[in-house]
């Protein structure tokens, strides 16, 4: 039997495009004489389509995909991911399933055991989880069909009472196939491969997986589908951070790869894997919302920068428009050095001193300001007065703003909102700002890209004179860990303190982090890299007493 | 046995604060010779407590307060909910549990059943769901110790499989004890009783029924905790939107209240419930946060005026700075309708004029917006002035800024994101325009608060001349159905066409909230008041392809 596995890019809710993509790999595989052409979870409408799957139209639009891509399976089958209405009055109103599309209709649907419901996942808020377990039977063969989460619940910590692949096995299946909306952090990459091989090798049966690729607001999904032996060994990998189809064949128990010669499983450079997952997130956002321009203020520090560097490989230079809008803080190296890099990529830029409107805001506010000193809300003005200039230009021309915020200034809310915050995408707002000069330096590795002075400078935010991050703030190599250990380890004070950080200083950092939850309630869509970012997959009040 | 209901206002993570409150009131029921003390559902650490959850720390510190409350329980027992981790490996890391204290320690532990997952409640996010049913014993009375959502499984459609009731009633109990945390929307009171009712009637029991009272960020509890005797009648009520304790006795199955007449059940009037919800919204957002005083924008228009007027009733006039940001585009009206209001309140005003700064921005502009006819930019413009004047003033005196965006212009984005739509809390933001203006008439049933003018005028974000929200907006009463229809009934276009509206404005206003959900993901925390809000009970795709 002939295998094809299809690594395809969907669109939510965009049932005529997703359809017709399916429809083209499975062409493609008809041409390969596949007998199974295998498509990610919830292909039809996308993933994650969130709470439009409330709404019954959307489950008809899928199912119309189901039905428009059956009659298209004669002499190949397919499997493709889709709501599926639950007959019964009992339970959510809905199941995540896996069709098997054969001669022509729906031969039979397998439906997702585990419904993972933790970080951004909120699967349980619109499924009913699965009960009843069989094979699906074809070609005399006997496939496990899976649903992503149910191959992941082989840890010592499990967190489900139910291990679906411990009921198939009774059935005595000759291979898993999973379909799967993964997507990418920094360590899933590896982690997912483990979970593959770890269940390859405890049921002693070939693996075939196939994974989402393509960006969805937040959230990025690298692809990487593969197949495993019966050892658990990965010995294919489809490619990662695009989309790609592969074909298998499965002969007694022994799979191989049709027509080439298997790509020695990648050693991954994580550094090369998040520049993509960045490039990937921010294309994949502006292709969706039918947007192609990005504007962005420069400020001479690393953060515009490396968002001004991953803009251009995203979008390309015709569509990235770089502004300086220096003030009378900013120093001349801030100017110099965005020229610098603005040179170094061919990018023409602009400029817009802000002092004069500053003044003029100072002048109106004059009767509330007077007597007070210099302090916060002058500083905040200065970014905020950047802020609207960026939008209007944006308004105006049709650009997206794109945000140039990091993950530690957005933990201790070292930004202004409605200032520095503007954007309509937070590019990266999941990378501490030690990861950044890292990241940076990554990009540097061949050929100065981002200048660098601005690697070597101390990071400030020129809303007074001669400031530096570090006068408000602890040193990023102390603070960034600080802010891991509570956000992504969520280990509490105590904890981090018994890692050896003054106790002080944790404590005044995690009551930063917990005091300025209001500034990232309204915060952009941060593209998630990390097993927990700032958006959908944190959820803390805003007028909570702990901590703070 | 005498049972007191403990109705209180719990601050999440406060946990001294909250336990102190439990041993205040427990102080009190010992005075009564009460032998039963009942409090709401998570008490200890707050409902809804969302991530902190996760922390251990967290977890902790509640299992301190029930410990605390505990030693106190000598001749009185105590219901409290509280967190409780699972001892078993599979399965989520915690129950959402009810402690039944009694002689100095933990008695009895009841975990809840079903674990709400849909529109603002997230639970099984954090909660094992329990699989096990006791009753709890004591003074020779049967108790069916139930939490919350393990009472509401008796729709015609249920969300569950198990209904825990059915279990219990098998043991035999003699009574139905619900501790909950229910939040208010304008349906919600009567759901609610009925479905205590229903159950009492069901299972021919009394239910004592205790619920959570206060706001946190976007929800607000009503309170409302009751008592039904067996035959399904609600024959007593504690207060809504204010902390309450009363007192019942329970004698060979039949409950009476203590020393005093049982108020008979209230009829609800909605408007003044729903004043009533947004007052103790805005009220205990400052108080939580350690704020006291609102600025906001007085545009002349009514959205603002009843924010206003809001306000005032939350935090008093003396906490209240309404700010007239007029332009050359505003009327001679909007700023003696602002006058008239503030008179009305006896409320102090400040004026800035905006034009100046705005003339400033469009010299900046200049060589970018130079032969472009005056548009949506300029627009935003005017309003992201103000929006940096009014947090100016409220970054330099302390003062939180008010949000008085409507539902209508959050759901079709007639709305500037960082000019109209800043703020720490959106106040209105779930009330439709239809709904404000209803609303104001009922706060003018006596006298005139609301500038008669205000109700009387068309609606007009002045950004332009003689600009009126009919320029681009169907009618109020047409619009606010739509949006009704998709948002809170969550059709689908047929489904709204159908009930009789022009098929090309269903799609229109459609791909109008779904193009906008961009600017909706950066708004302010929406006080809920109806079964959906925008904001955390709504989650959908911004990159999404879906009737857009």
């Amino acid at each position: 039997m002939k295998i094809t596995l299809a690594q395809l890019s969907f669109h939510t809710g965009n049932f005529a495009g997703n359809t017709q993509k399916m429809l083209a790999a499975l062409q493609l595989a008809k041409t390969e004489g596949s007998d199974l052409i295998v498509f990610s979870e919830l292909a039809t409408c996308g993933y994650p389509a969130r709470d439009f799957l409330e709404f019954q139209d959307f489950i008809l639009e899928s199912k119309k995909c189901i039905e428009a891509i059956a009659v298209h399976c004669h002499g190949i089958a397919a499997i493709v991911g889709s709501p599926e209405p639950n007959p019964k009055i009992e339970g959510k109103d809905l199941f995540n399933a896996a069709f098997f599309l054969q001669d022509g209709r729906v031969k039979q649907i397998i439906k997702k055991t585990l419904l993972p419901n933790y970080d951004i996942f909120d699967e349980y808020r619109y499924f009913e989880p699965n009960h009843i377990f069989d094979l699906v039977e074809y070609k005399g063969v006997k496939i496990a069909l899976t649903i992503c989460e149910d191959l992941w619940n082989i840890d010592d910590n499990p967190m489900y009472l139910t291990t679906p692949m411990d009921e198939l096995i009774k059935l005595g299946p000759d291979l898993i196939i999973n379909i799967a909306a993964s997507p990418y952090s920094k360590t899933q990459i590896q982690t997912r491969q483990e979970v593959i091989m770890k269940n390859a090798a405890k049921y002693n049966l070939p693996v075939f997986y196939v994974n989402h690729i393509g960006a969805q607001t937040h959230l990025v999904f690298d692809g990487g589908s593969c197949v495993a032996d019966k050892n658990g060994d990965v010995f294919d990998e489809l490619a990662y951070f695009e989309e790609d189809q592969k074909t298998y064949t499965f002969e007694s128990g022994k799979v191989e790869l049709l027509n080439k010669i298997a790509s020695k499983v990648t050693q991954r450079n994580q550094w090369q894997d998040l520049e993509a997952a960045l490039v990937l997130g921010v294309r994949q956002y502006f292709q969706k919302l039918s947007f192609n321009k990005a504007i962005l203020g420069l400020s001479g520090g690393i953060d515009s920068a490396l968002v001004t560097y991953l803009a251009v490989k995203a979008l390309g230079k015709e569509n990235v428009l770089p502004v300086l809008l220096p003030s009378q803080f900013s120093s001349d190296h801030s100017i110099n050095d965005s020229k610098a890099l603005c040179n170094n990529l061919e990018l023409p830029f602009e400029t817009i001193p802000i002092e004069q409107v500053y003044t003029n805001f100072m002048k109106a506010l004059d009767p509330f300001f007077k007597d007070t000193a210099f302090g916060l809300a002058e500083e905040n003005l200065q970014s905020r007065t950047r802020g609207v200039l960026l939008m209007a230009m944006a308004n105006k021309h049709g650009y997206i703003l794109l945000n140039t915020t990091n993950k530690s200034e957005l933990a201790v809310g070292y930004g202004t909102l409605y200032g520095d915050m503007c954007g309509g995408l937070s590019v990266i707002g999941d990378l501490y700002k030690t990861e950044i000069f890292e990241l940076c330096n990554y990009i540097n590795r061949n050929q100065e890209i981002i200048p660098i002075h601005i690697l070597q400078k101390e990071p400030s935010a020129e809303l007074r004179p001669n400031q530096k991050d570090s006068d408000s703030l602890p040193a990023y190599e102390i603070l960034d860990q600080i802010i891991y250990y509570y956000i992504e380890e969520r280990l509490g004070p105590q904890q981090i303190i018994q890692k050896g950080f003054e106790a002080q200083l944790v404590q005044k950092t995690l009551r930063m982090i917990n005091m300025n939850e209001w500034k990232r309630w309204q915060a952009p869509p941060v593209i998630r890299l990390s097993k927990k970012a700032f958006g959908p997959g944190r959820r803390v009040p805003i007028s909570g007493k702990y901590l703070n």
